[in-house]
């Protein structure tokens, strides 16, 4: 039976996060039963788990299935999941391929409106922060996330799980009243983003200095309380696969 | 009496327009409601009375009042109003200032998404429409439009009013997957900018000639019916003045 691949794009404002739970709307259970209308029941796996109100610009979800007619699909899903979901790309790819355990490395964008008057045009996908942040003191606060650290206090639900991750670039870039937190990694426990987030508005804001996130990576403890950001200014933005 | 000026942007969608009116929802009834707090009745000015589901990102508006604490003022509006109407700019102006008869010119944006695929974070404020669109072809009908023109063909309900306009600036750029209409002229009748669309539209998906667009003009009928394009992806772009 071949693999498939769908790419795509959704904006979480309305959805209960990516995950399928009972009595909810979630991504999952939208797209499933879109895609289950060509396929029947079939087995889904997806790159990222988003949170409720987390959104992706380039999730990626598989399965397998019976040969499928490929342009009559997207459309199909596409005319079912618009406005919210949007399906940019299908593709049959190896069948040992899985969005999942296949993925090398998630990246993330968080965006921030620094500017007193919010911004109606970027009120879904951007937490707005009037006060004035400090870039410069954020990106020294996130370079120093990069590599491989045990993120125990920026993880939830760690429970005996490992939170040792292996991050490849983490910066934050302003651009006019936006700030921009753009990150990768092999993957990411839980909140984590949200949480490195929440410690680099801090120190943007002059409460923590940029060489206490090494301190607060040491501690590993989550308990310590540095908050999370909201889920609204976060998105997947791309999954990384090795070549095929 | 000082007269203020108010700068603000609206995501439209949820609005029937921008002119109050009876039982329904419109911006400047919700406008007016937080601003009446403060001032009490008065009469206010807008720039562009924006259809409804269209967009601004820089309506101006301007009403006289007694003496007002901006500051208080604006953090109160963007309170009441947020996230879909900003307030993002107050100021005391020359008090024969009026955000309507004092505007020099109004400027528009028109998006389109033009690719099979939708995109959820472009859905509220751009026309997606996959079928693929010629923009060179567009770009040369929208320079016809340029100079003091009639625009009968291209407003609606202009009865008995005059409808020669002066359009200063009309292009078409395509960014990627996006096309943009981005248009200027001393004042727009109704739904003069839509109409200006559709019509492109036709000329980039061949149907008509760039040249075509002279003689839809020269005809002055408003029933050739070459229809106008959706609400929402219009958005009022700003507004000029005389500097003071």
């Amino acid at each position: 039976m071949p693999t498939y691949r769908l790419d795509l794009a959704y904006d979480g404002s309305g959805f209960h996060g990516y995950a399928a739970q009972p009595d909810v709307r979630t991504v999952q259970g939208a797209l499933e039963a879109a895609l289950f209308r060509h396929t029947g029941p079939v087995e889904t796996f997806v790159a990222g788990r988003t949170d409720k109100g987390v959104h992706a610009a380039g999730q990626v979800v598989s399965f397998a299935a019976e040969e499928i007619d490929q342009d009559h699909l997207i459309k199909s899903l596409n005319r079912q999941l618009a406005p919210e979901i949007a399906v940019f790309g299908i593709a049959e790819v190896a069948v040992d391929f899985n969005a999942r355990f296949s993925a090398t490395a998630r990246r993330y964008v968080y965006g921030i409106l620094n500017r007193t008057a919010p911004d109606p045009f970027l009120a879904r996908t951007t937490w707005h922060h009037p006060e004035r942040l400090v870039v410069a003191d954020m990106a020294l606060a996130a370079a120093r996330f990069v590599g491989e650290h045990d993120f125990t206090a920026f993880c939830r639900k760690a429970e005996g799980r490992s939170a040792v991750r292996r991050v490849m670039h983490a910066t934050w870039v302003r651009n006019g009243h936006g700030l921009v937190f753009d990150v990768d990694a092999t993957s990411f426990c839980h909140q984590m983003v949200r949480s490195m987030v929440a410690v680099c508005v801090d120190v943007g804001r002059g409460r923590l200095r940029p060489k206490d996130v090494e301190s607060i990576m040491e501690a590993r403890d989550r308990s310590a309380g540095h908050g999370v950001a909201p889920p609204h200014g976060l998105t997947l933005r791309s999954v990384s696969y090795e070549p095929q």
